[in-house]
């Protein structure tokens, strides 16, 4: 089959059928390039493989033959089940645990991925395949609200104007918060207001310091200015993997008493249950879809200063 | 009056008397030089003028004559009591706060200085000066109580084996947590076992991924290590504050979910009640006592590896 692999340098190859025992066989109908995959091909965490880790497909094979036919989207932790943190009930952090196009395990940037059973989560009639892409990303925004209590009094500063900023955005919102979106993109900004979002440009001082602050920048410098705008015993979310180690004065932090929180994969049934109630919007962020074939140009793409996200298409 | 004054370089200086309206003066029995004064004569804070912030001291002078004579310790923050922090409970955090002998207000290395009344505690009899002037640091540990849960199947590294760290590694016991002290220091090392305390060296490996990480290390790399030992949804606790922004990788907080906690000044009640009770030994940490005079040979003691505590005479 093709597939997108990155084994230092970017390339459309093809690859033997991702056929795992035991595990669903997925035809992808619709991938998303997020930021991860580029800070990938820039060196991060040193994976080597097929990429891409947002989809939407259908289940061609599967040992429960229930599942066959379906329209799904899929959790991209692969645990074992057996090791201390899976039996504390962090299957996320299992220790030798693969990631769809993360680590060990080749990605959806393919015609077809294998995950297992359980990571399956069938998408309902109401969402479509634009929406269903969007379920993996969506769930790591409500991941904060599963890690930080947010409430109708709080300010919360979202930081980074990108997909994952309006999505974080969006599911912060969906909980009652006074959220404003602060970047640097003036026409991500202009979309952002048009979905109804608060916004400030990183040169508009915030009025008070935030409660919290959502760190989804993507930048290298995304840290430090979330220190800069967080309150005395304030939270900061840490939702951006950057590739390179960055200098950072953590002072303030022990100063202020801050708390900085690391945040990662999330709730797919509840960024399932948002998308079918129409409670945040992902469709106005695609900026393009590209078949497959032309997925180096999609990544030069999704790469490029303003894009919003950018989709893969195996079978157009 | 004599005191220890940075202003770029470290001089002994006549100064005079730290008189402020409504305020306490207080005569220093015994002043402790702390990590912060250090790093504070390296550039951190910007401050400028008497140094100091841990002290045992006698009023001398006061409005309300009911603390005349008594030997007290006093919190350090000096707090504005109307601005939006003072009014949320968060005076340690107010926006006008002055420090003693970190921000905007004269410090401990002198005859005398200065504090509001509503910031004295009185020391206890059982008490005695060598221990009443560890309140301040003691009390900054037990601070690591109030933000963090801590129970007894907890596994606790304490990183760092000075004076902060021995400080927070029976600050933790106290609460019934397993702790390991961690540390490069030899003969540091062997002091802390001589406190009954479980030591490692940096070398050595922690058998286990630590739930909490105290980093405590007043080094530049400390948080990073802390990343290294802690385990995924785990703690850190910073009570460091270092003058140089340092490089670090913080993706495996992402990743792996992790909490970062700045931790400063603590409960002053809670570190003399542990005195009086004995739950904690810090006469062993002093290491020296020199006459506020040679205040400028005891900084350079203090910052020489392998010391602990330091204490200054200003009376001696």
């Amino acid at each position: 089959m093709k597939a997108l692999v990155f084994d230092g340098r970017l390339s459309l190859a093809d690859v033997p059928l991702p056929r795992r025992d035991g595990e669903a066989l997925i035809q992808v109908r619709l991938a998303g390039i997020c930021n991860t995959d580029i800070e990938i091909t820039r060196g991060y965490g040193g994976y080597r493989g097929v990429l891409g880790h947002e989809f939407v497909g259908d289940v061609v094979e599967c040992p429960d033959t229930a599942w066959t036919g379906r329209r799904v989207c899929g959790e991209i932790n692969a645990w074992c089940g057996h090791c201390v943190w899976c039996r504390a009930g962090m299957p996320t952090h299992c220790t030798d645990r693969t990631v769809l196009g993360i680590v060990d395990r080749a990605g959806a940037f393919a015609e077809y991925l294998s995950l297992p059973v359980r990571n399956l989560h069938a998408v309902p009639e109401e969402v479509d395949d634009e929406e269903a892409v969007f379920v993996e990303p969506l769930a790591a925004a409500f991941e904060i609200l599963e890690q930080v209590p947010v409430n109708s009094t709080d300010r919360v500063v979202v930081l980074g104007d990108g997909k994952l900023g309006m999505l974080c955005v969006q599911a912060l919102r969906s909980a009652g918060a006074r959220v404003v979106l602060v970047g640097k993109h003036a026409n991500k900004l202009s979309r952002a207001r048009a979905l109804g979002l608060e916004t400030r440009t990183l040169q508009e001082r915030v009025p008070e310091p935030a409660d919290v602050v959502v760190e989804a920048s993507g930048s290298a410098s995304g840290l430090q200015m979330a220190i800069s705008l967080v309150r005395p015993r304030g939270t900061i979310v840490l939702k951006s993997t950057v590739a390179q180690p960055t200098g950072i004065d953590m002072s303030p932090v022990v100063v202020n008493e801050v708390t900085v929180v690391g945040s990662r994969c999330g709730p797919f049934d509840r960024a399932i249950a948002a998308l079918q109630r129409m409670e945040v919007a992902v469709r106005p962020l695609v900026d393009a879809r590209f078949p497959l074939d032309r997925a180096i140009e999609a990544m030069e793409r999704a790469a490029s200063p303003g894009t919003m996200k950018v989709l893969l298409e195996p079978h157009p």
